[in-house]
């Protein structure tokens, strides 16, 4: 992967370079990582035209070998304890003699910022704006493989929990459960905390798992994604719970399925990023269901579980070929639960095949 | 607890005017939650001299009642979907004529400061450094009472698994399950990640669960705190795994068990901060332990797992009754291991028994 590693830090300097930058700092994590491939928190990467600097935080333990796991193959340094890695950068682009260093200005402190500014007082500081996101919106075929196999664990989680015994059991319990799952089949962690939401608090979008315990009749709501190799895809489904479920709720999860496959239907490049939460929003205010607290119906998935495109109905760019998104519409019903039906796809042209599936657990309305 | 928070308040405010500002944003979680009692991820606190105004993010569930669930007793507003919480309280703090706005250079990024100061245009900004940070340092009896039932659910958690059959479980495993019986003891969650690290893995400070599994003759060290109303302790064992520990892990166990008593003794109101590291380091250094990468034997805790004080080597300020704090020295020797013992304890006047205890697992090496 250190190919593509240096492939997407050659982009970013041509960015720079077309910017008037001649370096770049580069202080979110999970840009770091896109760009390096490791990221221990609170690491920094100085990227000038002519080299790459990994600037470690103290304390990282060395691995059995003695020596540093997080090295890969950058040069890199550590900064001492209590020392802030943006400021050993910043010392290091002023030894360098850059002369316009691009900073993210949307994740640096004004406190860390005037730190660095202190440090390299001859350094003139633009704003890199979200330029590291922008690259990161269109996946490589690598990073889709991960999504795929995050997708694959999400999927065999909860698999396996839908054969056991639900009924009785708490919230709270089955999201560890699920967490447990994911771990197991080889996730570096839950992407996101597991939500499991049971009769009232069923539908609702990251509901925060209660002790209230599972009873005969209700909606059941999982969303759960695995993170595997630092991608995380999204996926919610509801159940529900006995043999005979309510006129209601068949009505409700209809509804609901209808919604999301129309979101999914409008998923293809060249399209506005808001079609999908149109075409979804629609099915349902059809069916007299306005949000009172509207919330976009998807967005991006990649390295971090919520990323650029945001799919909201105000959405004003196109969706790309290769972007991984996710379109989950709900109803909630205070009082009586509700249905969210959530997937992650790749935008893909219809030449081939339309939007590729990564979250395959069936969507119909199983009765648990 | 709403008279408390407003006494906080009062005081911030206080703080405030003595500084020359008329009002505070305040962005921090945790330091919106000390002032106000409730913290949705994403919340701004507006201060003003006459008034508090919480904003909240959008897309909060309304509460089976309806009700918003994070209001408590606080005049509130609701920011719009995608609209950031503290452009919202900058228009209000410019409405209120507000002339001397001081907020959080530490939080806030580069970018949000620009947009407030863009939505507030005739109100100067200033910085409140770590005001609210400060004041959180000494904890009234009400928050001690919180550290101390964190610590003694982290006690059951660890007891329970202290209790079964350990050889041939991974750490994953067992962090796991830490964290679950947490959860069943009345945690809303594990402070911070469990770590479990055995055989070479041992004595690592923020080890990273692997798939290892507990081997007999192992060192295994467990890292755990539990998170209750917010508030979280520290607490550190190493246990040896098999009947008949070595000579050399009996040893090193003994010396670590000295430097941590060391520290823990030199805990009290008006001593230097860097006492108790001093003390703890002394001891190791004697016995000829020089960490490669050497990292603070303690820290504050209580919102948040690492607050202020900090208390390594180098820290210039003075211990204060009603601080609690952690003192947990280690050392790991690279490829066999090591030992970590960490405790969580408020100080205290020697007239009042001197430090009190939090973390009361023994801290003896048991052979499991």
């Amino acid at each position: 992967m250190s190919d593509a590693h240096a492939a997407r830090r050659e982009r970013l300097s041509e960015y720079c370079s077309a910017g008037g930058a001649d370096a770049a700092l580069i202080t979110k994590p999970a840009n770091v990582r896109y760009l390096t491939g490791c990221a221990p928190c609170g690491a920094t990467l100085l990227l000038t035209r002519e080299r790459a600097l990994l600037v470690l935080p103290a304390g990282l333990p060395p691995d059995d070998t003695g020596e540093h796991p997080y090295a890969v193959d950058l040069p890199h340094l550590t900064a001492e304890p209590e020392q802030d890695t943006a400021e050993v950068a910043a010392e290091s682009a002023a030894g360098l003699r850059v002369s316009d260093l691009a900073v993210e200005e949307h994740d640096l402190t004004v406190s860390r910022l005037r730190a660095v500014a202190a440090l390299a007082p001859a350094v003139r500081l633009t704003d890199l704006n979200r330029a590291v996101e922008h690259l990161r919106v269109v996946k490589d075929e690598q990073e889709i493989a991960d999504l795929r196999i995050a997708a694959e664990i999400g999927d065999q989680a909860l698999g396996e929990l839908l054969e056991s015994i639900l009924v009785g059991r708490t919230e709270r319990h089955l999201a560890m459960e699920l967490e447990r799952r994911m771990i197991d089949h080889g996730a570096d962690r839950a992407g996101y905390p597991v939500s499991v939401g049971t009769g009232g608090h069923s539908g609702r979008s990251a509901h925060q798992p209660t002790d209230r315990r599972v009873e005969e009749g209700d909606f059941l709501t999982v969303s759960l994604g695995a993170q595997y190799r630092g991608y995380t895809v999204c996926s919610t489904r509801t159940f529900v719970i006995g043999a005979a479920p309510a006129a209601w709720q068949v009505e409700l999860h209809r509804l609901v399925f209808e919604a999301q496959r129309a979101g999914r239907e409008a998923l293809l490049p060249g399209v506005p990023g808001s079609a999908p939460d149109r075409a979804a929003r629609e099915v349902l205010r059809a069916a007299g269901h306005v949000e009172q607290w509207p919330q976009p119906f998807g967005h991006g998935v990649g390295l971090e579980v919520r990323e650029a495109p945001q799919l909201g109905p105000d959405e004003m760019g196109k969706l790309d070929n290769r972007v991984p998104v996710t379109v989950g519409p709900g109803v909630h019903l205070p009082g009586r639960g509700g249905v969210r039906i959530e997937d992650t796809l790749v935008v893909r042209p219809s030449e081939a095949g339309g939007p590729e599936l990564l979250t395959i657990t069936t969507k119909e309305l199983l009765a648990l």
